[in-house]
């Protein structure tokens, strides 16, 4: 194809991923107004696209997850954070399903963001990258596809930032996704989750070394601000009763408290920790902008106020999944989103699901999250007249 | 007296207190196994001590609070933080009640704390200031109230971090305390407390201004940090659904998403107003300090596992006070104070106060805390023998 992207599948060393370079005459047009061009979309599959091009299932990573789904992380060396649903045998059976997942435009694993090279100025881009929205990850996913020749997906899914994109994918192009699964989300981010994330960004930007975003330019490298950003946002990703569960007041290689700063508690050399290993894997900048892009997402808005607008005559077979400990997106924030979609007439399953691990239940082993996840793509796939995987 | 405290009352420009000065020969000694030499006590009050010295209450301040409860505050030039709770015919009236208020130790407005001069080496104690527990704090209020010539407390009180101090009062001085009201607090600091305070402490540390806690000396102000702490602390006092009744999504003097970092949203906007006014009062070491009081307060452990324990034989007659929308210090921490209180046969009362303002319920006009407080203080009067307020 003249003018076509570069779909010469590369493996980029750094990221481990396919690559597909879209040229300038391709450019991501942004809801702010602005584009991205040339744009760059790493990812990775698993499993096979059958002859049908019907079975494909775009996985949609969180805030600061990525498109290593499936497979040992390149940078962390650790499995992928859904290794537990996604693979053979597995709820999202790969003998099955060809699974996709893209790290979102904004991102820092290969996807065009803030640490790319800004062709006007052969530097990293900083904060000179346009704002990006959820719905300019979803334009990026689809051009994506266009370029894989994927007309519909069998499925969407994705938790918490996933969910969003998954809600976004069904209100963008309707007739393009055959089911959903928004899993711990909300149509619309709340006061208090844009308050976290204000915090984040406060901790980032008030790290000298974050120099107005211009820090690789510069040498520098806000470590300490993104520790702070991800202690705060990893306290909300969990529940009280799961932190009483597993740390309680439970004291770190000491018997008796040292009257001192330092980490006495287990949770605290936990958090620690969390934030240290964080920063090696993330960039500060990914982190403002993608965090923006949550709290300025509301399907509820962009619908003149309802929500129901949004999903208006939509066929897609929905299965909306919530957990009874989240207090990020709680149930209540879920239900509005069945709700609409009751009110628009779509096909809407709901469960919440019972467990104390708060919002990051989504990327735990909960069996009651995989049996739903496996049961509503195995009907979906007689509905759909996918072939059974072998017995 | 001869190697008395100096018990002149002082005007103290800076913090428009009463200041009362301990001796070298008269330390406070420290949970830590350290003490503090010379001590300095800064306190207000409000009302008059009854001839028979057996109106007093002694109000506990929270975290960031101080012993300005009723006055204008020096700094801020605001109301004080109990104004609605503190004053004539107020639930404390002060008509009836002397009210007593002191800057805990640790603190930064008065009382020796981490800002304060280390007479070891002329210069701001910053970290080499022991560590301070709140049974440390309450053995300076004892030590306080004996200079004042007051035995026994008509009534001590106060929310969150003051509901701790109430609780040790009864468990350390069980004969000085006639009546009690723990509001909003928990016996010990759960795992989530801890890990906001540790992200708190981290954000105040990695400011490169904070020096190691030497900033005084050396001419800087760990300003940025502290902000950031003082944000993520200020969303745990209020509740989800109060920031969606005050802020939502409402933008802030804007018509529209201006799609950049600058903040758009009301509740960012707000919550920076928090982070740097903040700042202007509070000293960031003594927030370190503070916070980790509260972290190690573990009433249960003190008392070999058993909360009753701590109140066995108590004859203060207690009631305690939570919020429903307090996330922070949850009814059920409450109610496990009042079950101990029952194990051990005290005499208490129990109000879940329902409301939406959170945390911080136990400073805003919440009419159920006010008739809640007014009554038992009044019951608790007549029990007491004390003459009623004036008609």
């Amino acid at each position: 194809m003249n003018d076509g992207p570069d779909n010469v599948a590369l493996k980029a060393g750094e990221f481990d991923s396919e690559v597909i370079h879209f040229p300038d005459t391709q450019p991501l047009v942004l809801d702010s107004g602005g584009e991205i061009a040339p744009l760059t979309i790493a990812y990775k599959t698993y499993g096979s696209l059958n002859a049908a091009r019907s079975n494909a299932i775009l996985v949609c990573h969180a805030l600061t997850g990525d498109q290593h789904v499936a497979n040992t992380h390149p940078v962390t060396g650790k499995e992928g954070w859904w290794s537990l649903m996604v693979g053979p045998d597995k709820p999202i059976d790969t003998d099955r399903y060809f699974v996709i997942c893209a790290n979102v435009i904004g991102g820092c694993m290969g996807s065009t963001g803030p640490a790319s090279i800004d062709p006007a100025t052969g530097k990293p881009y900083g904060l000179d990258l346009p704002l990006i929205t959820v719905r300019d990850m979803v334009r990026a996913q689809a051009m994506l596809l266009d370029a894989l020749e994927i007309e519909t997906l069998f499925c969407v899914t994705g938790g918490s930032m996933g969910g969003m994109q998954v809600l976004e994918w069904v209100a963008t192009y309707p007739d393009r996704v055959f089911s959903a699964i928004p899993i711990a989300t909300a149509a619309r981010h709340s006061a208090q989750n844009i308050a976290f994330h204000e915090v984040g960004r406060q901790a980032v930007m008030a790290d000298p070394e974050w120099r107005n975003g211009r820090y690789q330019t510069e040498g520098t490298n806000p470590r300490k601000g993104l520790a702070v950003a991800r202690m705060a946002a990893h306290i909300t990703y969990l529940s009280e009763s799961a932190l009483h569960r597993k740390f309680g007041r439970s004291l770190q290689d000491r018997d008796a408290l040292t009257f001192g700063f330092d980490a006495d508690f287990q949770i605290e050399s936990y958090l620690r920790y969390q934030g240290m290993s964080f920063v090696d894997r993330f960039d500060a900048n990914s982190y403002l902008y993608l965090t923006r892009a949550m709290d300025y997402f509301d399907l509820v808005a962009d619908h003149d106020g309802v929500l129901a607008n949004a999903f208006m005559g939509s066929k897609t077979r929905f299965c909306v999944v919530s957990f009874t400990s989240d207090w990020l997106f709680p149930t209540e924030g879920n239900r509005d989103i069945v709700h609409a979609l009751n009110a628009a007439g779509a096909h809407v399953s709901f469960v919440e699901i019972d467990t104390d691990k708060g919002h990051d239940s989504f990327l735990l082993d909960v069996p009651e999250l995989m049996a739903t996840m496996s049961g509503f793509l195995s009907a979906c796939g007689r509905a759909r007249g996918l072939a059974e995987a072998a017995p």
